[in-house]
């Protein structure tokens, strides 16, 4: 998507190796006239998928979940949330998340009437690296026998394993902007596909 | 707002004395048509106050903050975040936040160039209880020579102090829905001031 990729390159921060910074616009600050018009890019991929509700984690990825809803003609959202620990009752579901950037192992979970059977899901998240956010959302869409329709990210690092594997495993996939390496503090955006 | 306390009355669950869950449509599955009505409820509030910024805290307070934005005019967001200790050094201003409800003691933190001074703020959040959280809020805006234009809420608790404290310090405050008791299980609304 031109307007995000050109806001990477223009406000953007690479650091070291593999850390993307965009909290400016994404995910401290939030350019709101930006994140609208990605739930309108996000909208024009998945509406023939007819996703019925779209799901996300906190914190970060509950703006751009409620952008891609309101394009949606106003689907509702349901964010999961994050703890250290499992918290075991019957009336939620759980699934194992390891951060590679925070070396944390966390569990996210949602109430289970909130992400009923049979609910066609789309997932928002703002970052996909090793994919294991995602994964875990997955889990939970599985566990509750809801169907994931389609994935859509803002920022996708195209040099760690997460995209290409949900790619290969047919998944619906949409990055907004793939960041094929960072040198010398330059992000390197890969061509867009649009 | 009319819609707001209809969604409490019919979906709302009081609890104890004390605790309205409110997750099934505001702060875990989100109803994101009633969401962005609220943010056209608040906008119409606050727009002479020549609001340049909103500001939340993570996690369910986002969601609002991103629809008054838009209601706005597409104003930027800006989100504290919170930790369990306090992170020192000179790019984040920060306050401590009190919890009542889960007897915790939290830090909030923002970068300090992502809340200019001299910017015109308008700080949103889902619950006003204590007002603890508001305050950090507050807090953060006057370490940053920022001024604090108006504070939007979703959903206040009448019967704790934190409301009446920001009326009687002059602070511009709407609550959208206002709770003065919950008894026997039944949520009891204030009559609308609109």
């Amino acid at each position: 998507m031109e307007a995000l990729r050109q806001m990477i390159l223009s406000q953007g921060k690479g650091i070291g190796s593999d850390i993307v910074k965009v909290d400016m616009f994404l995910n401290h600050r939030i350019d709101t006239g930006l994140l609208f018009a990605m739930g309108e890019a996000w909208a024009a991929e998945f509406r023939d998928e007819k996703p019925d509700l779209v799901l996300t984690v906190e914190a970060s990825g509950i703006a751009m979940a409620v952008a891609a809803a309101h394009a949606l003609g106003d689907l509702p959202v349901v964010f999961a949330k994050k703890s250290a620990t499992a918290v075991l009752n019957n009336e939620t579901v759980q699934a194992p998340v390891y951060s590679f950037t925070h070396k944390t192992h966390n569990t996210i979970r949602i109430e289970r009437r909130y992400l009923p059977a049979g609910s066609r899901v789309l997932i928002i998240d703002d970052f996909l690296a090793d994919g294991q956010a995602v994964h875990g959302l997955m889990s939970l869409c599985e566990q509750q026998k809801a169907t994931v329709v389609g994935v859509g990210i803002a920022v996708e690092k195209g040099f760690q394993p997460g995209g290409n594997q949900l790619r290969e495993a047919g998944v619906h996939l949409k990055s907004l902007a793939i960041v094929d390496g960072i040198e010398n503090g330059v992000i390197r955006l890969r061509p867009d596909d649009d």
